[in-house]
């Protein structure tokens, strides 16, 4: 007879319950052959006894097996394995084997993404993360946005109306940024013009996946947000490369690839380019419009950072400008309220954001509408302008903090130009005091650190002025561990006198 | 001069500060060409005079202008649009021209998705949604879930922690998925082996880039779940598709398909299809899994449907059976808690995971970390097998409610199975009361109508007796209007005699 006290392994302390645990071990064993179509099993008072169970757990078990059709149970007479069930070719039986479905690999033929430049995040997390530039939810309205959000889970309406239209966005949504968009940017758009997608990065892999492919080419700016980069590069097309000096993108390296090639777009992030913080002069703006029109590019817009300014006003966005309907905005209010948040918007004409909706659909059907009506209630009631205000003022503060703790700590082994906005300083190591030693220190994480520029970023908004000098501090040991460990090392500061 | 007066239009209702509109139509002057670098401006106080406001708000719009390097201003002497802003093409200058960016359309080549399947959703909500097996968000846990996730924004070490590992899901979220997995559905995977994606559609998005593409070729069921047979068409693989009868679907003619050609996979819904509600059987499932291994492709198992069963016990998901690690398997929490909450997630062998992280990046970066440990806490916590267990209870009796509701006022008209699981029935209409008819009902929506079966889903489990009573009344009404004004019809009941 089948071994059922050996196969049957009952864990009375375990959390699946125990008739489940019998119908499983059944399961498995017909599965793995031990078990032929036909065989009888023990009635449900000799298995009780067999495993050392109540007897109505057999029965719920045998229920359970029955009710899913793998065995027959004749009332009172027998019990069987279903004769239903295509035999199967028996394998080597083994008491402790596990199910290895999952632990081979998958061997069929699947596409395979080149390059790994998206490092896999670290299991285990470090006492200090310098981000990239994360706004400080502690700030955020979260409790408002909440609030909100639960009013509408719990009425009537409300649950019919978060289902409609949430492929492109709620209507109150993009009736709202439509306003918006107006008064912060200058824009003249319709809701017609909006889609509303799971935070910025998605409206520029729709972007992507509508305007490239194989053969076609994009301009991107070196050094690059290597997230859009590698988005790009999915999609088959080639990348050219332009440089960046203190004034953005250079426009006159951009319009030399345009003589010479077929371009298809250029991306551009116009206010505090990622990673260098540097913004796009006016001139260059109205050059790249030009350029737009000459040689027909799309323009992908990513104005992430558009929101926090501390020392000027920003430039109104390319897109609110006359242009032939081809720059493409993106925005994103993560950057403003929870980078968990996740909602960014795309703004383009209206036969273009059609045909992103219906791909958009494809990947996740929509977004969450509550959380959509929830936001643009936050808009509509100034709550976000509040916040905006009062965040704008904290990051001015904690910025200035940082550069004079940088100035005090690590003047002489570093350079950065201080960004008159956004939520980052991009900070270049002088040699020898390299980009590698950061990545050593096991207490702490660069998100963004460049080997090639020997930089980094120092996301300074996410932090209050206590984890500023914390983190500034860190960095000022290691670096002179390093100063300490290789006394050849002059001062840079010395060493140009 | 040029004629400030007429082109500046101040609104002082409006939203926009005087100061940003000035600014704004000084940009716009410039831009259009009406001004030319060089040109002088008049003096603040001047200005003022011309535009009826005060002083001050025209010093801020040249302060603003002068940020944003449009306008240079000698102090005390004169203000002048930027000589280094390059000369435009004048234009025909139109003081009412609004900027028609974005009223064109955008008429560089762009990719164009075929088909027009994923119908747009109506901006006006009708008074009644027969939607296709939502569940009741009145009944869920929302304010637990929420709870929780306003005591993770909240709290520092869970700032760092949401943004760790969202990519593919939380750490926290795939341990507990792992157990829950395990308890609830026999599987036997380790966190490495689940992706949590935004919502279950972008793990069948993910599968299909990965899977297939030109010259591929899938086989999926007739009728289909439209959103991933478009999804894997997109691809440019051949869409095969076969029949589904009572026991699901026909295996005998998957077999015949991979006797004539090469199949990369088999989209399967094993707990009851989308639309028909019929579930697979044990056999089919045997020999689904044999047809695998023999001819090598892979199983995309859409178990959506797993958790709600009234009469009998799901079946196992082939997932958890002894399979090649060729089954990827897609599950939802959104049909558990909320459609709008998106939270659904595919489990495979890691290599084939590690891969969709790498694409899923790139679509959106990741997901939302506070929200997903808020649910990891749910199911830890046993909230949601209370929720389940509750919401089982209801939507049961909801089904028997509506199954006795269509029997009394629709009976002759209509015929269907009733399934024992799930959250919708599938109604089939007897000629000539045509599934048309439905679509007719202005104060009715029907969300999945499928005219060629000339049949439609009527989800029971996000209505009340109530609504549903009211539902059923007015299809009986519409359909009793029809019958009169055609009284040639008999009663399909009494033609059959």
């Amino acid at each position: 007879m089948f071994p059922f006290t050996n196969t049957i392994k009952i864990d009375k302390e375990g959390k699946t319950p125990v008739y489940k645990q019998i119908a499983f071990a059944v399961i498995d064993a017909i599965r793995s052959g031990g078990l032929q179509a036909g065989s009888h099993l023990p009635g449900s008072r000799e298995l009780a006894r067999m495993l050392g169970v109540h007897r109505k757990t057999v029965i719920a078990a045998y229920d359970e097996l029955n009710a899913q059709d793998w065995i027959v149970i004749i009332p009172r007479k027998q019990v069987a394995v279903s004769g239903r069930i295509p035999l199967l070719k028996p394998q080597k039986w083994n008491t402790s084997a596990v199910l290895p479905s999952y632990q081979n690999e998958f061997n069929l033929p699947f596409r395979k993404l080149e390059g790994n430049l998206l490092k896999e995040e670290l299991a285990s997390i470090p006492e200090i993360i310098i981000d990239d530039g994360y706004p400080d939810v502690r700030l955020s309205p979260i409790d408002e946005l909440l609030k909100t959000y639960r009013s509408y889970t719990s009425r009537k309406y409300a649950i019919k109306n978060a289902h409609t239209g949430t492929g492109q966005g709620t209507i109150k949504l993009r009736e709202t940024l439509t306003h918006y968009l107006s008064e912060t940017r200058g824009m003249n758009i319709s809701p017609e013009n909006i889609l509303i997608t799971h935070g910025a990065q998605m409206s520029i892999y729709l972007a992507a996946q509508l305007l490239l492919g194989k053969g076609a080419c994009i301009i991107v700016a070196r050094p690059d947000y290597p997230v859009a980069s590698k988005t790009f590069e999915e999609t088959g097309a080639g990348i050219i490369e332009v440089p960046v000096d203190e004034n953005g993108m250079d426009t006159d390296a951009i319009e030399a690839v345009c003589k010479r090639k077929r371009v298809s777009a250029v991306y551009i992030i116009p206010h505090h380019h990622y990673p260098t913080t540097v913004t796009l002069s006016v001139e260059r703006r109205m050059k790249l419009l030009d350029l737009s029109r000459q040689y027909s590019f799309a323009i992908i817009e990513d104005d992430y950072d558009y929101d926090y300014h501390y020392t000027s006003s920003p430039y109104l966005p390319l897109a609110s400008s006359q242009h032939n309907g081809t720059v493409i905005y993106v925005g994103s209010f993560s950057k403003i309220l929870d980078p968990s948040l996740r909602i960014g918007f795309m703004v383009a004409p209206h036969n273009f954001i059609q045909q992103a909706v219906v791909l958009r659909k494809l990947i996740d059907v929509g977004g969450d509408g509550y959380m959509q009506n929830a936001l643009a209630a936050l808009i509509i009631e100034g709550e976000l302008k509040r916040h905006l205000k009062k965040a704008k003022k904290i990051y001015h503060l904690r910025r200035d903090f940082l550069d004079k703790q940088l100035k005090e700590k690590l003047g002489p082994y570093i350079s950065y130009t201080l960004p008159s906005g956004g939520m980052a300083v991009w900070i270049k190591l002088k040699q020898p005091y390299s980009i590698a030693l950061l990545q050593q220190i096991h207490s702490m994480k660069v998100l963004r650190a460049d080997e090639a520029e020997n930089a980094f970023r120092f996301g300074f908004a996410s932090m209050n002025e206590k984890e500023l000098e914390d983190t500034v501090d860190l960095l000022s040991m290691e670096i002179n561990k390093v100063h300490k460990l290789y006394p050849g090392f002059e001062r840079p500061g010395k060493q140009s006198k």
